[in-house]
């Protein structure tokens, strides 16, 4: 079987996997105080320019979105999001579980349009008071989104303007970063990130960590008292040295970048069969993911040899299936994908 | 340095370290729908003798209650435990965060009494309504006790009697459950646990796992759709593997039993040490946690080669710390400590 | 002034004054515990032709939805509404503050189509699992919705059915009740709602009360200790008599049914009105509610004789404003209206 | 029957009544924004020498005590309580419902000892760091006490002044402040009340509204956005002219001051009777509410003339009962209790 699903099916990175082979025994404080988890945010902090960021690790994506939204949300506020954003739709409500509103704007291919935003806050603003409705009080987009599409930096700027105006926190749910930063084409890099973003995260688990996702605050903003509200959210992990193990790994000899750069460059190859092959794409995404329309008379056929996510339904004859490439994948799972199709 | 400050600031068993490696390049589903998730449950069925469980893998002991409690509780439903209950007093509010209040009874060494527990249903049911209350919903324990003690099997009964009777589901938080397991005179096995409460978790961070923690649902009891309760918690580990890897092992050549027995040995080596070198005792306890009471001018001098952990002031002139050994604990560790005392 | 802005801006019926002068000196319980409120619930259960309704008083509209949805649903699972619901847009996040999301489903002049609501049910039992969504827990409905329309008999014979078979209770929001089982051509009575509803409510602040809303759960269904549910929302009032003795008065000699009925009758002379004097109508409300789409240059003229809500922007140069009779609207608002337009 | 029960059992003060019947017809704007409730607030402000201070308006205690204290804190953060405090016991989790723990201290006949506050402030900020616990983020006092005792100025003074040094908000919950103003001996009066807490409300519905209380917040430290967390709370009126108009007539020529001395004057002759009789006390009140200790066996006697409120336990033998008068005691009601006793 050519495994294609997603991004999380397999272990962790032998590189992360032999430096937590090789501190092991080294006895390292409990909670995120322990040496490695220090380390790695120095280097965080240098790799993204941003000598004011304040770092912490969580274990997941939803608990990372949500542990940062409720720290940053006042009770009465909602965070923005598009429809199709994660914390909107794939999350089993972990935001409302919260107490907070996920307020939804339209999905363009995923990203959220500054002109959506802008006029959201106008009319919320504009015409009378809104005592009895949900404040907007922060920003969530993904990068990539959950369609596997990316800003430019035009566009982050844009939102980021249009936040600093309102005072909103803009944050950026980095899940597959890595994939991000190696895609041919952004103009986007990590200090842009951490320039326009007043929070964001470094996925680590679906870049090839066991768990582990690396939240920064970027403008000396983290809540005060940041472990204790990780504590009551339940996911304070006792052996934070987990995630600085692996985050330091992640930023040593740009290794981080490195994995990203290759799962882009088995993805570029991935399109162009799947093009070539005559397969219809649902977008264009220059990241991991890939998202293609199928016949469903032809998914059983396919699911014989090849791993796939179903996605979303596109009408009644056609399925949009997502096949991506990941730190795992290798030259041979492309080849042998080209053999198969 | 000699370590005796907890157990959890080391990283992994040596043998659940091999299993990961030894699974790393694995393909398996992600969310703990993995071969490993499903065979590490059927272990702890069997080991259990109880063939109804249900069990299903967490990060952290903090996660673990308050995924649980908040799983079982009515809205309006609080949960019982002792004052000194790590719910009580060492989890941030976890539980309130979740909406319910932690209704505390007198702690006895760390224990519930059940006539204390008798006392204040009699009450809360006796006279009049109260409606205006907070209903009692479910009773939590630890075993060992944050003190390191044990319930004996007559005094789980009591307990379970009790809350058969209110029809109140019982649960026992098992974060060391393996140094219970193994204590010198412990009459409460895997067996007993499984058939006294409804609910119990199997602690593995604290016994040599990265993290994770095994909870078991005793009577068929899970609550529906607990994967998605889990997730809305923000607790959902994307590779479970994480999880039943380890655990898979544990529950393979009792290992896990294996590594209780070994620190209680030491544990049982340093008490004697201590008490032959005239140290006073907190409380008499048979697990591997050690509460010895210091003066205050001895302990700047202890720290200088020994870690331990302070826990409260006993009076104006002395201090309670902790002595803990673990699964890292060795021989030598003990030699040593012997040495320097 | 001509008041036709809310129907919530004067005060008391005249007659539930009466009622609450006549009984002001009487001793009774408190906390809903009280003579009238349970006489008040014998009446209702009659008007409802509902031997099994269990009926409670709470102070408004807003808290009612809170506390009925947070009391049925599950943690996991959050209310399906549509766009246009109050809970979805006015209530300032209430619902999510308990926890729980708000799922939408498009708008049909305020109402939700059993088409929609099956094709959606369909959607997310059919294809895969939906572990890491909100799960629907329950439907919500207006009648009168948000925009004055009203379901009818066989809308919500068909509402009913789905959501029966997917054992999702459905809640009527009943704000405006009375002046929908008053409107001229509707076939939905009281005993039609009781018999298609798990629970509704009877809108007593909009219908002339100081305050009080009537919620009937119809199938023996209110939650296990449903009061301290209440309290535990902050929403037990001491001096429940308030609710109990205006709603018994509601419910003496057709009373509430009165107030609906000048009220439309009203409402349909303002109608005849401004069809006469060519405003547009946004859509055609048989309620009390009217929604007139006007010139915004026309907007000031109009306020310095009568006193309407604005609702909504229409276009640049357009505006929907909305002109409300009540309990209060006399013959005389009408005549004067017609001599201003 | 002679009512001595508690202070909630009738109805509307007389002259509260005649306002509500005198503005009934008049139109008001809706949502506590209308001209009684900014009157009121004048009034209050000006009756508490508290220029700054910014007055909102509740139906009830437990709501109000909910809203205040959770608009306060931050996530991470508890209220301080004392153990008996009508937070910590009688609300059913109101508080823990919006994810906050009650933090209790010993109560010393239902009051805060400052001591007490300081040494727990002490313990928790001294010795290491307090991540893993809920931070103190208020404290929480009722004046008078549930068991009817009043703080001297003095005590009211030091609670303030470790309160200010800690940057804790003080609040005072003055369900029934009224009696305790009216205190025979009591230095306490509303403007020490509004110059020591950050934070107290003014009771209406036990002295005599409707419903209502008045949430003062001393310091113009009304959190942002109140209205739309009173909404969010399901705890926003629509006629808040309820309210308003009820307080506006409780400050118009000491109203408020009148009816507490009233119902002091007969609670002082309650005292007497019941000294005279040689009924036991369970303590000193100076307030409406009596709390006596008396045989088991005379109980069912007693309650043939008398109704009383059962308290608590005393022993196998005692219960404790309280006697409570009001403003709607009248001499009558005392003559009768004399002559029955």
């Amino acid at each position: 079987m050519l495994h294609f699903e997603n991004d999380y099916n397999e272990g962790v990175h032998p590189e992360l996997l032999q430096a937590l082979i090789e501190t092991n025994e080294e006895n390292l404080a409990g909670y995120g105080l322990d040496f490695y988890c220090q380390r790695a945010s120095e280097k965080i902090k240098e790799a993204t320019a941003c000598p004011d960021a304040q770092v912490s690790f969580l274990a997941g994506g939803t608990q990372t979105n949500q542990v940062v939204i409720a720290s940053l949300l006042k009770t009465y506020e909602g965070v923005l999001a598009v429809e199709t954003g994660h914390i909107a739709v794939h999350e089993a409500g972990a935001i409302e579980f919260t107490g907070h509103k996920v307020l939804t704007l339209p999905s363009h291919e995923g990203k959220m349009k500054a002109t959506d935003l802008a006029s959201y806050l106008a009319d919320f603003y504009g015409d009378g008071n809104h005592n009895h409705m949900v404040f907007p009080g922060m920003v969530y987009i993904s990068h990539p989104t959950e369609y596997g599409t990316l800003y430019s930096k035009q566009e982050l700027t844009d939102l980021a303007e249009i936040c600093r105006e309102h005072e909103l926190p803009l944050f950026l749910d980095g899940a597959r970063l890595g994939y991000g930063l190696a895609a041919k084409e952004t103009d986007v890099d990590l200090e842009t990130i951490a320039e326009l973003t007043d929070v964001f995260y470094i996925g680590g688990t679906k870049m090839g960590a066991l768990a582990g996702e690396a939240v920064v605050f970027t403008k000396g903003n983290m809540p005060k008292q940041f472990t204790t509200i990780v504590k009551h959210h339940g996911a304070l992990a006792a052996k934070g040295r987990l995630f600085g193990v692996q985050f330091d790994r992640f930023f040593t000899d740009d290794l981080y970048l490195k994995i990203g750069r290759q799962a882009i460059d088995l993805a570029e190859q991935l399109k162009a069969i799947l093009r070539e092959k005559g397969y219809r794409f649902y977008l264009d995404s220059p990241t991991n993911q890939q998202f293609v329309i199928v016949l469903n008379d032809k998914l059983a056929d396919l699911a014989q040899n090849v791993a796939y996510s179903f996605w979303e339904k596109y009408d009644d004859n056609h399925t949009v299936i997502r096949l991506a490439t990941s730190w795992s994948t290798t030259q041979a799972d492309i080849d042998g994908l080209r053999a198969v199709l």
